[in-house]
């Protein structure tokens, strides 16, 4: 089963590694780490980035079981880039299934592949979304059909864990839970963007521009 | 701030970017990717792996305000690699914070750093813990003055926002949980060695020795 993985210049390295290491649980699983290009892109912004490598081209790749794309400020370029979105529609034909985490999303919406459809996304990209043809929906994980889309950056790992136990039942998903000490304790209780102050909510976008 | 990060062949990719996305929201953070050689490893096993790149070598590496040490497969050979370990308890003396994340609690104890200290790992990797002098901890974030030890995988987001509020303060940390959506909703629960079933626990063995 090929789990087919886009990489790209400043994804959010969480949204690919999240579902990543829980697709790479499953048996049965190949990884195709996907880039516009072989070789290093680097997930997130200058010295806060990591190289990560993309093992095939787009061009190389033309099926997969699972598509996985992940979000970051780096869709904002990539929405209108044809190579990309063309691919994607593309990929999206042969799938199973067909998923986003965060701004991700966007991408798929720029392919023409949530349409009419209800998604989510990161909670500060739900207009743009819409602007690009999606139901945005605020739930952390939307299933319509084949296409699952996750909310920001960490809902990538409650989304694998459903997208899991849809493809290889409740007991592996649990397993792979287990297995990646998915027992979560934050320290805070402010991951949610419609009950935290609007002063929270004022730093965490002056943080990403910060960056 | 420096905030050194170790990468190394058949770690957990997620043990390490679950940190490092949290860190690299922090005002006047900066990223070093520390390998044992400069270039890419691969995070997890054979096709199911990621190409994660190392921008320095252990030799170009002599300091850092926070040390992130991730866990994985990896690790059990590394803890006879006194170039690693040696590295590590030089790190460790200069930083402000020393961390780790799931079976990385492995590399810290065998650079001596855990000699009596209370410390978490992966549940799988408990005695193996003890067996290396550290005193093993059933939580998932254990603090002994700069040590923070996280338990397996997923906790070392949970562990990082703890680090962001004592380095930059709660309000950043919260902001930093905002921005990377945290607030979970596990489709099961069965993150917890304790509390699941032994069938669970052992498959969760059985996918890591299949991969």
């Amino acid at each position: 089963m090929d789990i087919v993985l886009f990489v790209f210049d400043d994804m959010t390295a969480l949204d690919l590694v999240g579902p990543m290491d829980i697709m790479a649980l499953m048996p049965g699983a190949e990884l195709k780490i996907v880039g516009q290009n072989k070789g290093p892109v680097r997930a997130g912004k200058g010295k806060r980035s990591i190289g990560v490598v993309a093992d095939y081209a787009l061009a190389e790749v033309d099926s997969g079981d699972v598509l996985i794309v992940p979000g970051g400020m780096g869709t904002r370029a990539l929405i209108h880039d044809e190579a990309v979105t063309g691919w994607i529609a593309k990929i999206h034909k042969t799938t199973t299934w067909t998923t986003s985490v965060c701004t991700g999303a966007l991408l798929l919406a720029a392919a023409g592949v949530l349409k009419d459809v209800p998604a989510t996304t990161h909670w500060a990209a739900m207009e743009l979304l819409e602007k690009l043809g999606a139901v945005p929906t605020s739930k952390r994980v939307v299933e319509d059909g084949k296409i699952i889309t996750a909310a920001g950056v960490s809902s990538g790992i409650d989304m694998a864990l459903t997208l899991a136990a849809r493809i290889k039942g409740e007991d592996v998903a649990r397993a792979i839970q287990l297995m990646i000490e998915y027992d979560p304790e934050p320290p805070f209780n402010s991951g949610n963007a419609g009950t935290v102050s609007p002063e929270i909510r004022k730093l965490a976008v002056e943080l990403v521009s910060a960056r």
